[in-house]
């Protein structure tokens, strides 16, 4: 099995590009050269995202190809949350000289997947070596006649809706970690879809032009858990957000997954990061497939069934553990 | 004094955006949101380049302002060698969560520093927990009224140049591995430029949309060295390289640090990477201050005074070493 030292940077980068190759109309110059080349007639949205190995993915609990495949959907989500449609993304990649080869092509080719089916490209990127694996991706996308939505627009009055079910990843972290502490390696037959929900999310990035489309005057991705995205929105809206927590739609099989561990599925749905499904405040209506789950007032602070959400914060992507 | 995980992502992302306002009239949103939007009005330029401590910096040799300025130069020397004008980058800090947040600040504010010194801005980025530090910056930039330039148009009949001295970077990585092998540190204060070389090198990014505006053919920067650059063109364009070993402009000072170290300067000049100065090829005039180094020909392969450069190549960003 040959490893990445032995093959050399230059020539996986060949490979890479290979397997990105694309002739999508407006790249006017792919990866291969000193930079990438993409027409815009238009705001262009940018974002970026980075995760490392035995923190944000472990090989042991994720195939290669979804490892890749994730830090693309996380990327692109930040895109969505501005009511951007995905047009490209560059992709650097650290990892240890021993790595095998055949590792990093799987995980190249995640990020490649992911990447076309949302209908954009990998325009290019960066292998370095570093003691663990570490993956940014920056993800580009256009603004097709809408106005960016940003996390300050609510407005007294406004709905507050999701796009998609939470708690998924969250759950599916918990399964995974709990047999990693001897629980029954069965657990993950039993829950296919919440493990699923961890290893690679699959929010719908479409949904962010569309609200942006019907007005929505706030959005964010659910990146951090729900209640921290409250909080963040709250502040730079300057309002008062209330969420009913039985109006937060749950993952399939999650109460489940919650009674076989013990632990009370709604807090995943609140607290759990990482489902990266839509936010937003609405002042009229909401696309199709969004779900109410909560209001927007005068005042200021984040609330769960009346009460402030403080005791459920302190998740964050940045800790020691 | 406190560390990175002490005072937790959010707090320090605030800090980051804090420092990296601007208000420049292209940038719709800044940092702070779930992405930036910046406005476009033709080809956009996107490139990626990533540095790991340890391996691409050291912080006992440059400063963590200097580390983080590099970061930029060497991402932004993509742009320039497209014939771009880098107008924004967005920057993945990976670090330890012991970390002194002060180093991290000091990190962010070199990169903010020369991002703004070449006009341009910090539009955003992402903050994660890794086991070295980890600094990626993609860089973006706008082609002003000027064809891209690739690695391929070189042709038979053009003359190679460069925009500016090379070596130094190498010399003064060759000056501090002495050092840290047990040279007299004085040799650091008798030849600052050449360290100054590697710790922040000072390519003028202008070079590149002067260099469009008069005609190159062909245009890369030169990261891996000028003879690594010379196949990867002349393989490009499909045409013979030569290069004068003579004519190519060495760093100030680096002869002299050479004798110190019992080294061939030249060597460092031809083969040495990650001053970032621009090489092209040009079929009519050259922008004042390029130094003609070479020709291009018909056939195939890099030459240095007629050899081919077999023997002096080798030197590649990834290794083990």
């Amino acid at each position: 099995m040959q490893t990445v030292s032995e093959i050399g940077e230059r020539r996986l980068i060949a490979m890479f590009t290979e397997a990105a190759t694309s002739t999508a109309d407006d790249v006017v110059i792919g990866s291969g050269d000193d930079a990438a080349v993409f027409t815009a007639t238009g705001p262009v949205v940018v974002s970026t995202d980075t995760a490392v190995s035995g923190r944000h993915f472990r090989f042991d609990w994720s195939s290669p190809e979804q490892i890749g495949a994730r830090t693309v959907v996380q990327s692109a989500a930040d895109i969505a949350a501005m009511g951007g449609r995905l047009t490209g993304v560059t992709v650097s990649l650290g990892c240890p000289p021993e790595t095998p080869v055949d590792r990093l092509l799987e995980v190249n080719a995640g990020i490649v997947a992911q990447t076309h089916s949302y209908g954009a490209r990998v325009l290019g990127g960066d292998l370095v070596s570093s003691p663990a694996m570490v993956i940014t991706v920056t993800s580009m996308g256009v603004l097709d006649d809408v106005a960016p939505v940003t996390l300050a627009g609510a407005r007294a009055g406004d709905v507050l809706a999701v796009s998609g079910p939470l708690g998924g990843a969250a759950g599916g972290l918990a399964l995974l970690s709990a047999i990693d502490h001897g629980a029954d390696p069965s657990l993950l037959d039993r829950h296919p879809s919440v493990v699923a929900g961890f290893r690679l999310p699959q929010p719908d990035p479409r949904q962010g032009p569309k609200a942006a489309r019907v007005g929505a005057t706030a959005m964010t991705d659910v990146s951090d858990g729900l209640v921290e995205e409250l909080v963040t929105m709250s502040a730079s809206s300057g309002v008062r957000l209330d969420v009913s927590s039985a109006a937060v739609p749950r993952a399939t099989d999650l109460d489940e997954v919650g009674r076989d561990l013990g632990v009370d599925p709604v807090r995943w749905a609140l607290a759990g990061g990482e489902d990266h499904v839509l936010l937003a405040a609405f002042s009229d209506a909401m696309p199709d497939g969004w779900t109410r789950i909560g209001t927007v007032s005068d005042g200021a602070g984040a609330y769960v069934d009346g009460e402030p959400v403080g005791s459920l914060r302190g998740w964050q992507s940045f800790s020691t553990t």
